[in-house]
């Protein structure tokens, strides 16, 4: 129901980001579950209980949902370090909050999807030029939380502090993959080993 | 050609391994490239330059064959892990050689096929035991090489000593994921980093 002059009301727009988010739910699943070449508009459609038709108004393919998931990605991740900009003490907040940052990724079902999305990648250019370019954004980010982080400190060169978030992310990637091959990890000495290698890459 | 006894001679078992792998490369280039469900027997069949009949003789379906690949990524895993086992010092070989780990993470073309393998995992349940058994040992194995290589220095409490190995593996497995999303990374700069990582993981 758009206003009569066209555009969208806010109403319209917040009707529309609920139903996108409907969609990418519901494709997520699917991917997940199927993979994304085994997943169909039609599995979409029914999970996401829209017409393809419907979905159509928001998503114009396949390639354009898993392109919203990584989208959604960035914009999850964005709010994340958002939020340790905003604490008082970031490296502080960051090794604390640290036990979040490793159930987010001990969720093996939603490692599934992000490595599904990332095997893809390697087979559609379109998507890798989208995950390199979400993955730019939130590293340099990452990279000025961390030298605002530092402080008064000597700033460290430019090299060593990205090199200090890569590593910063792979540990967290790699414990997604460890989660998937093994599910008895233990959570609790894992974080307390964890946050002493945080601890040291930030502060050292 | 079977010998008079039916027991395959050296020279038939060793025909048949060479056989096994070059089903095994034909198999992960294709699921790399088209994905394990989208990989039909018959591509692997022309990418090996075998018939799938002759191939059935070795391997009974895609399922025994992706399980191939967990048993020889299991196989290479534990000759690194001897290596430095033969080493005289073990975590200064470990250190010294993080450069090779390194390049084995960075290479995409290996990493599109083990995530593809880890996340057909999660969607069946035969292949996560096998993610999961083969996880166990080389697992173990780093934990026993760590115990071995701190050496007279007092013993770390079990759930320490493998929640660093989980860190350890972690750090590589991520910069697997890191190498997918960040073509541009600095590899000199990271290797640095994860050197002053491995030191503090195996040494404090």
């Amino acid at each position: 129901m758009a206003a009569p002059d066209n555009k969208p009301t806010s109403v319209d727009s917040s009707r529309a980001a609920s139903r996108c988010a409907q969609v990418l739910d519901a494709a997520a699943e699917c991917f997940r579950l199927k993979g994304f070449h085994g997943a169909s508009m039609a599995d979409i459609s029914r999970t996401a209980g829209m017409s393809a038709g419907h979905i159509y108004n928001y998503f114009d393919s396949k390639d354009a949902i898993i392109g919203g998931i990584v989208k959604r990605e960035l914009r999850e991740i964005m709010a994340n370090i958002e939020s340790l900009e905003a604490a008082p003490d970031t490296f502080h907040a960051m090794i604390e909050h640290a036990d979040e940052g490793m159930n987010r990724s001990l969720d093996t079902r939603s490692s599934a999807l992000k490595l599904e999305v990332l095997v893809e990648s390697t087979r559609n250019a379109e998507l890798a030029t989208l995950v390199h370019e979400a993955d730019r954004a939130a590293l340099a980010r990452l990279c000025e939380l961390i030298r605002k982080g530092r402080g008064d400190r000597p700033a460290l060169p430019e090299d060593e502090l990205f090199a200090r978030a890569e590593l910063l992310i792979a540990t967290f990637d790699g414990l997604r993959i460890r989660a998937l091959r093994n599910p008895q990890l233990n959570q609790d000495a894992i974080l307390q080993v964890l946050r002493q290698q945080l601890d040291r890459l930030l502060n050292d």
